[in-house]
């Protein structure tokens, strides 16, 4: 029989550690071998907690105790954990020799200090935060063999990210306007959480911006963009659509001189050539939300008024999926050695 | 200038509070004097709970305080409380002489007994019982007038009471069959309160039954119809919709020999033929949410399969309009003697 | 090599073909060789149609033609057509030597005569209306190796059918008083044509029955209940809810003396003790449709009055898969003799 | 008993006319005399086509006829009918003498050239083009009464504006970078045609920007900004939300050196001192959809990030109502000489 590496999801209770779940239930190489709540109290049905899993699996959910875990012997742990309990607990997995995968923020910003500003906690494990792979699967596919720690993206910088960076690296953005990323995401992406933020009659019917010029996604785009000195030259606007799962971006850019929209299009395809993940939008049709909800992949398009050098960017996916569990499964499958899309597609 | 009432709302912070203050605020014979919350804390610009009411009114919403009301000295008072806190308060609001509309459901069963099952705590007024009015205001509207209080009767009574009362009253239900009752809502009518049945994420795009055989509701509809002795004659099964406001209710009865639909529409055209909030559907279309919702009328239809007697009922109301505030208001306008459509249409 | 089945699907442009499209191509046994719509036009990508499907196939979508069909020398033909067009097309089809699963109604009704009165045309073909296996995947796995003709059913029957055959076969239910199914289903049913009753704001934030009466999954129900002959014996309303997908059907039923809870549950156990697709809900919770939706799960629960013998039953189903392509696929499975769960968990 | 003026609504079955209607209904200065379709058919009661209306009116809806429109010898004639209609019959319907307020976009732009680029048809009025009052009620109070022709503005320059136009003229926008308008819209504004852009399967669950860098509310944007001949300062990107009504439109601008947020707060509130129907919020809380959904006002506020000078305004509105029908009746009631607010509030 074939050899399955042994994986542990602790968080099993949120949404991205449902879907997460789910995928690994199917998984032809790994092997779930236990579930962890980060509350405390008793153990229960993974199927209580989630009945949708109801004829996938019998396993329970415990309280998340380290002891435990290392009894597993896990090859693979997921933590689909909060910041305050990831900041904690990823130094003590490290020790076990699994591959650590964090799908919480606390190891994805290199800079120690701005835990502090944009998480309210002070990190205490700045030599981690620089050996963390920033597991933005399609540009760090050639580190992730062997990587011990990986911090997965969130999913607003996935959404904004990926259609970006090549962008960005070709040096064809004009400078003198900021990159301007208006992003709207589903109600999943605040977590199961029940307040008045959450409640269906505040949302549905509605629409709203938040936490403007303040998210704590704005420093791990920044990053990733190389604008961590030109915050001037970023802004992003999260908003709460009244939809499940699913963020569409809308990106503002200005083009320097002569570059065309088949510019951006040929920079795209070379970029993500080998890319399972990612697909381009060449025609008239733009990404929606519907369109990657429930997959694993990021839709990127644009727009561009050659006229002026305006550039409208537009990308999609699901927030849930690549923006959190699948495309830590494409990051685990690649530190493990396995086909990067297995238990995914 | 015109004399007006002084009108208090108790429970100003609830969904039913905001939408009648709305209504009072543009009410020509009445004027809202104060608002007070259930709940303790400072005192807060109306507008800071409830933004919608921005330009309408500059009034504060207090915690709630008898005396202040006292001070305030209202001929009507609003309880849009919950049921604990309306049960302790409405026998000193009484006092005041001023008219009491109660919307929670603390006074609508003249059984007393029936509190400790339904709503889990004994009820110490049992004077208070007998001497209220249920205000399911089409049929009382001969008792209001001078009444001092009125229990307001619940959203999915009234949306079941209001067709199937003249019916019931005709002698014309085959009683071998029970009244089954399929009440669907939207999310409004589980309150302001944020838990995991009211997260946007677990009620959009999804749609469930919910305390089957055991709503508070099912003894008020039975006393409504005059099933309290027997029970096993009525069945009433909520479900939660996915919409902000609105409830449809799925009647199903079973029709005495030879009664046709012409004979259920001119019972409900004879009943209602003084009504201004009750419209008849006797064209080929149902009843759907969309023509009540944001409205203060009942909608009812009815479509007969005369060859077996089978009888399908639908009606449709804005539950917190007819199904709380504007009948509320329906009920202190006659009690008051002024137009029952006055702040209403 | 493995050797697969080669398939075909016709009707590719519907939501039902969509689905079932994506779980072909992840299908191990077997392998889709073409597709097909039944309007006329030209062939177009299918990603164009679907551009969910992006990155899964490069397949296009020809307008049906018979001699392209026979072309692709298929061992199975889906035909996700209307029902006028399955009804003239599946004689031929069957010519093809190939297993036809038909998921239109055409060729579910036993009796050709329902045809006039429920789909507006007459019945040519009723020698193969006696010949289908009405594919209720769970009560026929028997039939299914080898069949020819299989006529998938009904998403509303599908709801029904799947807890009720049990308990009318177990003759537990008192015949005095009819079934009465209340569904509720999602707008996908109502296919993909635009029309006032598919437009979104005519549809969000309201909830309606339609076809009081007279939808023609009546007489599906009817004959897979065995009530043909007492139709004044079942009652079917379905109403039209304001999701994408999902049916929750809300059966109410009277048990002969002495019925308990625990028999019911029984009975299920034993009829779907080797179904993969049917999850008995024996606790305090009910079925609802987020835990079907995009599964390929019938969920089944209920509730008893004991006192009284009323039972109500909750089912839940995902329309497009158990309801539609993930039943058929089940069925394909079966006759093929493949694994029936293949390609669909 | 007091005069009314005779108000006639053309255009009466779409959903702004429906509105329109619904507050002519109880305005205590004007009479609805006659409705109204564009489209040509039998006469049919108003309550057919909008259920929504019974109670409120007995009135037929008639195929649009100018003798039949004339007989009626209004004073005031709404036009919510298509644009290449609006445009036939506003000349026409000028001559009767009575104030024509035209909903369509058909009058708004003083430059006839733009129509057949934006709106695909020669305009053939532009002596009417000069003399229309671009109705932008805030801005033109003192141009109303004893207008002929107003031209009620598009929904998204409603939303964009009102807020916009005060900072425009005080000259603190710095143009070195384009004002950036990235706006939301509910369905109702996409009209009741069902086409598959308005199939609630469609828009459910999803989002997408549409008409990227060619919206007709482009040039109806540059001009109310000034900006006709600077268009490469103008983005403006709609988006479709899975709502049935609102905008909210987030704005993007750099101010000149040393403006604050509280300068931007100033201009508004010397700009609205008295507007009835804007609403500035000056605290923490920003608009949400939620606050304007079925009210008349338009809601701005913004945030700003002084150390770079980047200001994001964010604005709302009732797409239907100060984007459609209460914005045209706080026209027509300055135009005849009658409270602003009268049939509104």
């Amino acid at each position: 029989m074939k050899h399955r590496f042994r994986a542990v999801v602790a968080g099993a209770t949120g949404y991205s550690g449902r879907d997460l779940i789910r995928m690994l239930l199917r998984h032809p190489d790994l092997e779930l071998v236990g579930t962890f709540a980060s509350s405390s109290g008793d153990a229960v049905k993974l199927t209580e907690i989630h009945p949708q899993l109801t004829g996938y699996t019998d396993l329970d959910c415990r309280p998340f105790n380290e002891e435990a875990v290392k009894g597993l012997k896990p090859d693979l742990i997921f933590l689909a954990t909060p910041n305050e309990f990831s900041h904690e607990i990823v130094p003590k997995m490290i020790e076990t020799g699994a591959v650590v995968v964090d799908l919480s923020g606390s190891f994805r910003l290199r800079d120690a200090r701005l835990y502090e500003q944009y998480y309210g906690f002070e990190h205490t494990s700045p030599g981690l935060l620089e050996r963390a792979i920033y597991g933005l699967t399609e540009f760090v596919a050639d580190e992730l063999p062997g990587a011990k720690l990986i911090a997965n993206p969130g999913c607003y910088p996935t959404s904004i990210l990926i259609p970006m960076n090549p962008l960005m690296r070709a040096g064809i953005i004009d400078e003198s306007q900021p990159v301007i990323c208006d992003s709207k995401s589903g109600v999943t992406g605040a977590g199961k959480t029940a307040n008045s933020t959450t409640h269906f009659v505040e949302v549905s019917e509605s629409f709203r911006a938040y936490n403007v010029f303040k998210h704590r996604h704005t420093p791990e785009i920044a990053q990733g963009l190389g604008l961590e000195n030109r915050t001037d030259n970023l802004i992003f606007t999260p908003h709460l659509l009244p939809i499940n799962r699913g963020i569409l971006s809308t990106i503002y850019i200005r083009l320097t001189g002569g570059v065309r929209r088949t510019d951006l299009l040929d920079c795209w395809r070379e970029s993500f050539k080998s890319s399972k993940f990612v697909r381009i939008f060449d025609g008239s049709q733009l990404p929606e939300i519907k369109f990657t909800a429930n997959t694993p992949f990021c839709d990127i398009g644009c727009t561009v008024d050659e006229a002026t050098g305006q550039a409208i960017i537009v990308s999609s996916i699901d927030n849930l999926l690549k923006g959190a569990a699948s495309q830590a499964l494409q990051n685990a499958n690649l530190a493990l050695g396995v086909d990067e899309g297995a238990g995914i597609i």
